[in-house]
């Protein structure tokens, strides 16, 4: 066996056996030993948290403070520092929405972010917050020195991702974490992509924020996702939703909000969605980040070859700096057409189109042909796998070539 | 069998073999169908919807959507008018945030809502926005003619739960449509405790939002709940959560919202919850909701008479008024007190406390013994459940009265 030891993360993931799934940076598979521990909640103690006398009340509040414990420990915080939510989307939303944000502001942001954090800092214009754009290489990386120079007075944040979810090209945050520490700036990074793809430690890289999806690396389940936020500021944020659980004491004018996290986790959460994400967590801690990362880096130097290696493809981003995706076109075919035909020909399931990142796809030039293909990994995916992508594209290829 | 024909919801929620789970009002288990749609889900077509090109894709996305096609004919709604969210509060609070409120206009609030349909109005203050409470009688009902009262030139907005999460009370939500109609004011309906355990027409009472949990009434999965908004306003509404799946197009310096509901989904939905709230709407309806409704009449008419029965006991609300809800205390003992030794007694599930509703607990003066002591009712619980509380609540109150 390939992949691991004690885990067998291919049978956890019965689907695997029908296609080739190369689509992780959109969402993935949950394994069964997750969806299992999800059963158990529904079966054995489908209770709401909170304040619940009874044992099986007790029981969820306990799984689900566990979950965070657990979370929060796999990426180096403390647990009060762990804000659930839906998705990454309301993660940065809640940065955006909850920062006291004045006019003349400037947001330091690269112009190549998926548009969910892009989008937030750019609708802050109408309370007369700027952005400064920061423009990434012609491989999708952004300078550190470049952010530097886009940092002054006005400064109150930078953000950036960690992966590029449309081209996969890994920023240097650590390097840019030392510039917003130096220049006392806010700092967010977005770890869609690299969260459970890669170790992550929140205060080694001198984030205030983290956005994290619970579905896509974790290999948690769809609906589940947090906000790192760094407890010195956490005073600073307002809630976006007030509510149930938000809350200390409420007259009928006036209400004193809960201790953090809790004040930002109004009305009942996606208690089964929390408790397959501390699966999930445990379950990536059995197999080993290093290992992990190992792995990918493996499958995505391959998976960049075997596309760079047919004539008529572009492919994005450099070999020496993408991670976990790589994105190509047949030169001349549309993006949705090649996918369309790997999955009709071979089942392999790849994304194609603007991967909700049209800013990075004009920034590469691949606008016009409809986006990109864009295939990605994560441990569950074989070197063999890879191989069969690479000889179907290959067919295709040639066929469009004729 | 005493519950339905077809369906054995008992067989269905196997952990009602093990307690009198009396605390509906706060989330119910879900039946195993629907935990088993979403399995299938996870373990057959976990993948994102959107516009990915391959066909497990393609079916997530026909499944999703189906799903808010079957919950949006349940309330009798279009499909676009449903916006998922992960719970009532967001619910409330997308409103609450995306209305254009300016200083001066006023909110119409009863004075016994949940925190969750309160204190998003209350945090408007900030705004300069004015609340007009509108004070619930003894038994925690409101009239009508004094939300009429409270509405002036001024009024953008009135709310009222349907029935309410403490009390258990009805109220007159045709009437303060009509009021909200004639007065042309927006008018949004809580019915985090109404919907799925009675027929909601959403239509048919005016509203113009309705707030509803995916995990009560319902029999959805925790994590789920949707905003009902009528189309002809929905355009008058901004987003909280901007980015992926909210745009139709991004330039590095502005963005086009994505049409109604896209543009207030944001990010990857929690399409297994989703689709398990698709199967729940069906569950019920292969019960049928107005055998659901007669049989918790039935319930909550026998839970009143039990609590009632009691010398020792402070019952709320109106036994001609209440649906499915019966808050009580035992005379000089703590919520909390009663609700442990319940459970410990005959694991009996009933809440204790503020029912996040404290201005609602203050106006029925219970704040001073700890909030009170709520059992809750669905279609699974049986007579003889009610039965077994009553006399292990005559036990309890014998014992305190000694």
């Amino acid at each position: 066996m390939e992949n691991g030891v004690d885990i067998n993360i291919r049978a956890d993931i019965p689907l695997l056996e029908d296609v080739i799934y190369l689509d992780a940076a959109s969402t993935t598979p949950t394994p069964k030993p997750v969806v299992e521990s999800m059963c158990n909640y529904f079966y054995n103690y489908n209770t709401n948290t909170g304040r619940g006398a009874y044992n099986l009340a007790v029981r969820a509040t306990k799984e689900f403070e566990s979950s965070r414990k657990r979370i929060s420990k796999f990426v180096g915080s403390k647990p009060s520092e762990i804000i659930f939510t839906k998705n990454t989307t309301e993660a940065i939303n809640l940065v955006a929405n909850g920062l006291n944000f004045k006019k003349g502001d400037s947001v330091v942001v690269p112009n190549i972010e998926h548009h969910s954090n892009f989008v937030p800092w750019l609708n802050l214009r109408k309370k007369g917050v700027n952005l400064k754009l920061v423009e990434a290489d012609e491989y999708g990386i952004i300078d550190h020195s470049d952010v530097l120079d886009a940092v002054d007075a006005n400064t109150k944040l930078i953000t950036t991702t960690h992966v590029s979810n449309a081209i996969g090209s890994v920023q240097p945050i650590k390097e840019i974490g030392e510039i917003a520490d130096e220049n006392d700036v806010l700092y967010l990074v977005d770890a869609a992509q690299s969260a459970g793809h890669m170790p992550l430690d929140v205060k080694d890289i001198k984030a205030d924020f983290v956005s994290v999806p619970g579905h896509k690396g974790l290999l948690g389940p769809i609906g589940t996702g947090f906000l790192y936020c760094n407890q010195e500021i956490s005073e600073d944020l307002e809630p976006t939703n007030y509510g149930g659980g938000t809350v200390l004491d409420v007259t009928e004018s006036d209400f004193t909000l809960e201790t953090v996290p809790a004040r930002f986790e109004g009305g009942t959460q996606n208690i089964a969605g929390v408790i397959g994400l501390g699966t999930a967590v445990d379950y990536l801690e059995r197999i080993g980040m290093e290992k992990i990362q190992n792995h990918s880096k493996k499958l995505t130097a391959k998976l960049f070859k075997e596309v760079n290696d047919i004539e008529n493809t572009i492919v994005y981003g450099s070999p020496e700096n993408i991670y976990g995706i790589v994105a190509f076109n047949i030169d001349g075919v549309n993006a949705h057409d090649v996918a369309k035909i790997l999955d009709e020909v071979k089942g392999i399931c790849v994304r194609s189109g603007h991967h909700c990142a049209i800013p990075a796809i004009r920034h590469m030039g691949a606008y016009e042909l409809g986006g990109t293909v864009r295939a990605s990994v994560h441990y569950y995916n074989t070197v063999e796998e890879i191989e069969i992508f690479g000889e179907t594209l290959r067919e295709i290829s040639k066929f469009f070539g004729d």
